[in-house]
C-alpha cells in the first residue's frame, strides 16, 4: 500500500493507494467521530461496490446509513444534493456521523459539500472509484455544486479525514471515463513535473491497458503533485491556480454544451490544447512541445480540439468563470513542458486565435 | 461610537455601535478586497434603509448590486438563498465582491451562508437593522438555511470583516421585534452575566421605551457576552453551546408551529422558561430565581409559555435538533442566575414535567 500525507496542519489527511482498500474498515475506524456513517454513492457504483463496503464497515460495528444518487455531472445540482440532506436527517444522523463519499468525482464534490453544509460540517471520507476524482478531487478539499450559470460557482473548502483509492475499482470504469481522468494525470506533468511527463509519455501504453502497477504509480505521483501545490496554497490564493491549466477553456466547453456532453476531463483535454496553443503564440512553447502535448492526448484516448461553439461564444463562458478577477481574465499557461505560469496579459486577439485553431469549423 | 473586537485570531473583526452608521463608507471601505459591493435586503427594510446605504457607497466610488429577498423566517429556504446566487451571477459579481447583509438575522445567516458558499467564499459585512440580528447573529459566523426537518440545519461557519450597528434603524422595529430581540439579550445575563441581568431588570423599562444609550450599552454588553464565548470556542464544541439557552426548547416551538408563526426570540423565551423550570427540578435554581426570570421576560413583553404542542411532540422535535450527540439530548440549564451549564443527565421524567409546567393545555 502507498501511502501519501496532504500535508495542511491540523486539517491533514493520509492518502492510502493499494488494491482492495474499500474493504478495509481497519482504515476507516480510525478517523470516525463516532461508529456512525453514511455512505453516499451514485445509481452506477452503488449495484458495484456499495455492499461491500457497508458489509466491512458494519462487521467492525459500524452504523451505516445508504444514499443512493443519480449519475452524472448534470445532477450536480442543488436539487441532488438535497437528497443527501433529506436522507441523513430523515435516518437522524448527528454532527458526529461521517459522510463517505463512494464515487467519481461528482459524487465527490457533492458529498464534500454536504459534509461542509450538514449542521454547519460534519467529518467525511473519501473513496474515489474513477481515475478522475482518484488524481483531482480526492486531493484539495474543493468542494462544490454547479448553477446553471456556471460550474461550481456554490461550495467550500472542506477537507477529508480520509481517502482510500482502491485500484480495483477502476477495473469497472468505461473506456471513456479512463481517458477522461488521464486528462487530470497529464496536467500534473505539464504544470510540474517534465519527468513525470517523460516517464507518462513511455508509459501510455500500460496505463490505458489499465496494468495495476503503472495505475498506482500514476495516481500516486498524480496525488504526490497536488498535495504539494494544495499545502503551499489551501485557498487558491496563488500557485494552486496552476492546477486549473484546460480549466478555463475546458469549462466553456462543458457550459457551452450544457454539462454532462463532453466529461470533464475530456473538456480539460481541449482546454489544455488551447493553452498550449496560446503558450506558443506567447512565444514560450515551441511547435515541438506542442506536437508532444497533443501526441500524449491522443495516446491516451482525448480530445485534442474543442466543439465548434463560435469564438465569442467561447470568450463570453470564459468570462463567468471563478478565476476572473477585476474583469481580467486569468488563464494558466505553459513556459515550457513542467513549467505552467498565470498569465492575465494575453492580447485578446491571441486567446480569440488560440481558440480557433482549437475548435472544429 | 462604541467598537468591539472579536477576537478569533486571523478571522478576528470589529463591531461598530452607534447612531447613523449606515451611512459611513469610511468605516466600510478599509474592509472591502475591491471596490464592488453586493446589498442584500429584504422587501421590508430595503424601502426603509437600502437607497441611503447605497448612495453613500456610491458616493465613495464603490460599485453596487442590490438584491431584494421576501421577508420572514419562512423564506430561509434554498430557494430565496439562490435568488442571493442569481443576482450576484447575473451581475458578474466575482471573488473580490463583498456581500452586505442589510437586514434582520435572516437575511444576515443567508447572506452569510451565500457568501460561505459563493465561489467557495467571498467576505461579507453585517449591517444588522434589528435588535435580535444585532446581538446575535452580527457576532459568531454562525450562517444557515432550514430544511423542512429542522432549523438551520444547512449552513456554515463563516466570519464577517465587520458588523455595523446602527442604533436609528430599531426606530423603525415593531414592538413585537424588539421584545423578540431582548429576549437574546436577556439569555446574556441569564447564562453568564448577573450584574447585566441585574441591570436589564432596571433598565427595561427604558430598553422598551428604546432609549438610544440604553439600547447601546445593553446591545454593546450583549455583543461582547457573546464575542467572549465565540473567541474561546470558535466551532462549538463545548462553552459555546451555553448561548443555547432555551433555543432547543425553543426549536420544537417554531417546527411545530411552523417556521414564522412564532418569532424566534419569542420561542427562545418560552424555552428558556422551559430551561428555567428544569433547572429548579434539578435543584439548582430557586423558585424565587425562576420568579425573577419571568418577570424579566414579561416586562420585555415575551411570552412566558409554550403552545400545547403536546409533550410528545415536543420531545420528538428537540430529539431532531442539532444540539442531539449520540441520541442523548444535551440541554443548556442554570445553576443560578448568570451562570449556565451543559446538562445531558436530566431524567426524561423531568424534561416533560418541565415541557408539562410551561405549555398551555
Amino acid at each position: 500500500m502507498r501511502t501519501l500525507n496532504v500535508a495542511l496542519g491540523e486539517r491533514s489527511y493520509p492518502i492510502h493507494i493499494a488494491n482492495g482498500l474499500r474493504t478495509r474498515p481497519d482504515l476507516v475506524l480510525p478517523h470516525l467521530k463516532s461508529r456512525r456513517v453514511a455512505i453516499v454513492s451514485n445509481e452506477t457504483v452503488a449495484p458495484l461496490y456499495l455492499a461491500e463496503v457497508r458489509t466491512a464497515l458494519e462487521a467492525a460495528g459500524v452504523g451505516v446509513t445508504e444514499i443512493v444518487l443519480p449519475d452524472g455531472e448534470a445532477y450536480k445540482d442543488w436539487a441532488t444534493l438535497n437528497r443527501i440532506f433529506d436522507g441523513l436527517l430523515a435516518a437522524r444522523c448527528e454532527r458526529s456521523t461521517t459522510l463517505i463519499a463512494l464515487g467519481g468525482g461528482v459524487v465527490g464534490d457533492m458529498v464534500g459539500f454536504a459534509a461542509a453544509t450538514f449542521q454547519r460540517g460534519v467529518p467525511f471520507i473519501q473513496m474515489p472509484t474513477t481515475l478522475l476524482s482518484q488524481v483531482d478531487s480526492s486531493v484539495g478539499g474543493k468542494t462544490a455544486i454547479n448553477h446553471p450559470l456556471g460550474k461550481n460557482m456554490i461550495g467550500a473548502f472542506h477537507q477529508p479525514r480520509l481517502v482510500l483509492v482502491d485500484i480495483e475499482t477502476l477495473g469497472t470504469l468505461p473506456d471513456r471515463e479512463l481517458s477522461a481522468g488521464m486528462a487530470e494525470v497529464i496536467k500534473y506533468g505539464l504544470i510540474r513535473d517534465p519527468s513525470f511527463f517523460a516517464w507518462l509519455e513511455s508509459h501510455m501504453d500500460r496505463l490505458m491497458a489499465r496494468d495495476p502497477d503503472a495505475l498506482a504509480e500514476a495516481i500516486a505521483r498524480s496525488c504526490a503533485n497536488k498535495a504539494e501545490v494544495v499545502a503551499a496554497d489551501e485557498t487558491e490564493q496563488g500557485v494552486r491556480a496552476t492546477l486549473n491549466l484546460g480549466h478555463t477553456f475546458g469549462h466553456a466547453i462543458e457550459a457551452g454544451l450544457g454539462y454532462g456532453a463532453w466529461l470533464h476531463g475530456e473538456a480539460v483535454a481541449a482546454g489544455a490544447m488551447m493553452a498550449a496553443e496560446l503558450s506558443q503564440l506567447r512565444g514560450w512553447l515551441k511547435p515541438d512541445d506542442v506536437a508532444r502535448i497533443e501526441a500524449i492526448h491522443r495516446a491516451a484516448g482525448l480530445p485534442v480540439r474543442g466543439p465548434g461553439l463560435g469564438v465569442a461564444r467561447y470568450l463570453e463562458l470564459m468570462a463567468h468563470d471563478k478565476k476572473v478577477e477585476g474583469g481580467q481574465l486569468r488563464l494558466i499557461l505553459l513556459e515550457a513542458i513542467g513549467r505552467a505560469v498565470i498569465d492575465g496579459a494575453s492580447p485578446q486577439g491571441l486567446i480569440e486565435q488560440s481558440i480557433l485553431e482549437r475548435v472544429d469549423a
